[in-house]
């Protein structure tokens, strides 16, 4: 690990109230009816025993900071038994055990005003908020713990971990009693909302159990491993990466932006095996100027949003391996004889959404014979598997979500069927995998064809003068809709074509013409500097309607 | 897979019968009224899984025999449909489904009488045999399916499998409705039975599924893996390896015994990774004269009885990491700090049982203050983190047995405090982790002084002409009891000692004296040609102490 000759790590000092009592036993008071034969799923027990297995091991560095920190399993599991008693200090009266809260990640780029209404919705006791994010909180009547990002016993959030630790050497562990149902909340992740007002999704503890496992088991992440944090921790739970590092005893590295040139520094030199992100920031590692082919190999975990074709080949020509995951739902699962084809062939595959994952009971492409049934006598018919006849992806099991929080009407709707309807349009190709072709919102209904925004965005993705690109349905007098593509150029292209845009645009409709139906050619094409997006890097591609909306009332 | 270039393996067809219809959905109808993010923990997921996202990669190998057979996860899966519909067909009377049958291995190197008391005791409504071990059921009187091992249409078990495969078209995977409750049993092993009785000890299907995947991750098997089946699968369900390398996606090789010389052409030429075994097994395995340094190495997961340190030293100079494990209760987990040792001093640590394993609750080492309490109101209490204090290894969660099949009273006391309560004596060292020191009956009483048979029999085996050694109390006039040691000498020494056993005698002695204290040495030393052992590798120390029993009455 290079961090041992790192100075900050030698010199650095975790508070006092970090430091666990002598003989610490790692382990909480767990339900008396249990039988033997039975315990609950619990993410937290992977942290009591890498505390216990691995007390000494570099569990996170947070090192590109003014003040960089770094905790072994041993301190890190002190601290979090310290947050777990503030927080029955701080609301004693509701009598929650901190093990048992709900925890609430959120997006910092929301408005004050959405934010406001998140924490009011989940009903929200307690703020834990770097203060750099504060102004978010403009709003919000809930107490407020500020955490300066020091790590050192001066900050508020060390005072308030150090009014926990009181509690430590009476009551330890076995004060905090576990929670008694695995099918209790772990997590409530707002949706970002690209639609109307966030739903609160409610996921489970033997859920996050489950897909925790199941992830550190796809992407072979064990105790050699080091994880960079990319993915933001608030996108849908770090997709359980805070749990299936510590499942798997690997160290993480933490950042407080998405800075690619502090990642390649990490990528270079700080021993990273594997890290989570969407395609849009996988764009930016693959074209950062510091990128160059990596000696030892890296995985990266991709999903959030489908991947083309051209980013995965984009990836793997720097020795990154890219892990396909839609969920963790489905993967894309690689085959031996995919060696001998082409990069571009393979790369065509290893874009699909694959099939059910590890811990996932099942994972399908559906149509609804009767739409117009109620909702509880919804019936579901699996697509041919043709790879052209599109449906929706459905899916069940441990790893979905438990519900939409305060809105049963919402959860109903997203179960019709006895499935989670996940929204996403996709075929069934022969073998079993799926692909996914659209958000059941985006596509585009040209001349009576359906059209998958997605294959468009894919086959021009791979001109070599594109850096990113989104295609949206525009109003057309003839053919009903036609497909409209927002494009920015590659950095290195992007002088080229300046003033020269009218240019670019029948160079990229040649390019379209050769690979795409007619109906399916981008028939106005725009370039754009950036293009509006998500935090998590979803392109908001209602906004891009908007945008079309307004063109189409000044034709 | 050097299994391509096998003429067996290009030359074999499986049965019509196992070939699965086209558009064969892998899919079992579900419990009703399950909630949406809920499904049951079923190791058969594994299969239904692998079959549809590997269907074409060789699962099963089974290569050293007349009639070899090679069986890829969609054949084996159609297999499997076709045995349950077979079951049922069988037995429709109790309308089982076969999914939902309780399967229960029997030991082959059992007793008829011993074969029918457990075929009694479980209830078992069939048999399946192979006809090499049909002599064992002479007193069984429910019916017999018996298997030649030849996987061809005439083979009697293959006939019976053809039934099965008669509703295959029409009722498909889901006419097998799935188990509905995760905790039903899922396997039914009874105990080699070293005292009384064999008992049967129930497993769940939640157990199976959480420690088969526990296993997958700590042997870091994967789907490039190659499992070679050395351990019996009728020990303790194969420890759950028949699922784990499923759910791993891994191809398994199969052999009818303990072959050495043919177990070495595999470390050879098939691309094994992965191996299980009891120490007693290891060492016939690093002392073949096929024996050497492999160049790609090997995994082997040792459990079933504590290896000595210097069986993990042999190990690793021929290349093969060891994995001990104990249960799956707990691992040895290794530390970077250890790389820096010598060989004999880490073999010493990982010679220890080590953990709480991957998906395990809790593994303690403990003793009852009060031993006259009654079960319900047993209290245990842990022992120091001394390395010293001796006290009982007990477990609860997950991966424990559900029960002893009727026998309540056993289960009972098996379950007393809580915890299901080994009989394993231990001591835990101060970093937490537990190393054995005996059965509570295999102690001896020196003296006043408690002596570890394993710890002597781990010294006495560093000893470089012994191949194998156990230790037994033997009653002394003086003393109470003091060690006797019965020696099996290495086969390129033994001829140096042929005649002069007193004089190896001593020479063991002075060994134990510069390693052991007074107390511990062992009093009178035995060279045998072989040790009685279980079937499953563990020496049988009753046989042994009948034998002592018989020398002092001579004395």
């Amino acid at each position: 690990m290079s961090f041992a000759s790192h100075p900050a790590f030698r010199n650095f000092q975790p508070t006092p109230a970090s430091i666990p009592p002598r003989n610490v036993v790692l382990r909480q008071v767990t339900p008396k009816d249990k039988p033997v034969y039975l315990h609950n799923l619990n993410p937290l027990a992977f942290l009591l025993r890498a505390a216990q297995i691995y007390p000494n091991k570099l569990a996170i560095a947070h090192p590109d900071t003014e003040h960089p920190v770094f905790y072994s399993f041993s301190v890190w599991c002190q601290r979090v038994q310290n947050l777990a008693y503030a927080l029955i200090h701080v609301d004693a009266h509701f009598g929650f055990l901190a093990a048992r809260c709900v925890f609430t990640p959120i997006n910092i780029r929301l408005k004050p005003t959405e934010v406001e209404y998140i924490i009011e919705h989940s009903g929200s006791k307690l703020v834990l908020c770097d203060r750099e994010y504060l102004h978010l909180l403009a709003g919000v009547r809930v107490p407020v713990i500020i955490c300066d990002d020091t790590g050192k016993p001066d900050d508020p959030y060390e005072q308030f971990l150090a009014k926990g630790r009181e509690f430590s050497a009476e009551r330890s562990w076995q004060g905090l009693e576990a929670e008694p149902n695995e099918n209790a909340a772990s997590t409530l992740c707002y949706t970002s909302g690209t639609t109307g007002r966030p739903k609160g999704v409610v996921s489970t503890l033997r859920g996050a159990y489950l897909a925790a496992i199941g992830n550190a088991f796809e992407s072979q992440i064990n105790r050699d491993s080091t994880y960079l944090w990319i993915l933001p921790m608030f996108h849908a739970a770090g997709w359980t990466y805070p749990w299936a590092t510590v499942f798997a005893f690997a160290t993480q590295i933490t950042l407080r932006t998405v800075d690619y040139s502090l990642i390649w520094n990490h990528f270079l030199h700080s021993g990273v095996t594997h890290y989570c992100g969407a395609p849009t920031v996988q764009i930016g590692i693959f074209n950062h100027p510091k990128a160059k082919r990596l000696e030892r190999g890296i995985t990266a975990i991709i999903a959030g949003s489908a991947p083309t074709a051209h980013l995965i080949s984009e990836l793997e020509k720097i020795g990154i391996k890219p892990c396909h995951t839609y969920g963790p739902f489905t993967r894309c699962y690689e085959y031996p004889e995919w060696k001998t084809l082409s990069l571009e062939d393979r790369s065509k595959l290893m874009a699909r959404q694959g099939q059910t994952f590890a811990t996932a009971e099942v994972a399908r492409v559906v149509y609804q014979p009767d739409p117009d049934l109620p909702l509880d006598k919804v019936v579901l018919v699996d697509v041919p598997k043709d790879g052209k006849t599109i449906g929706e992806i459905v899916t069940k099991g441990n790893i979905v979500m438990k519900e939409y929080l305060n809105d049963p009407e919402a959860t109903k709707k997203a179960f019709r069927g006895g499935y989670f309807n996940t929204g996403d349009l996709a075929v069934m190709h022969p073998d079993g995998s799926i692909a996914i072709m659209d958000r059941s919102k985006d596509i585009i209904i040209s001349g009576g064809e359906n059209a998958s925004s997605l294959a468009i965005e894919q086959e021009l993705a791979s001109h070599p003068h594109i850096l990113e690109v989104s295609v949206v349905a525009r109003s057309h007098p003839k053919w009903g809709e036609r497909p409209m593509a927002f494009v920015i150029l590659h950095p290195q292209h992007a002088e080229k074509w300046a003033g020269r845009h009218a240019e670019f645009e029948r160079d990229l409709k040649e390019h379209a013409k050769k690979r795409l139906p007619g109906f399916a050619c981008p028939e106005w094409v725009e370039v754009v500097p950036e293009l509006p997006k998500t935090s998590t890097g979803k392109i908001l591609k209602t906004e891009l309607r908007k945008r079309v909306n307004n063109m189409k009332a000044k034709l």
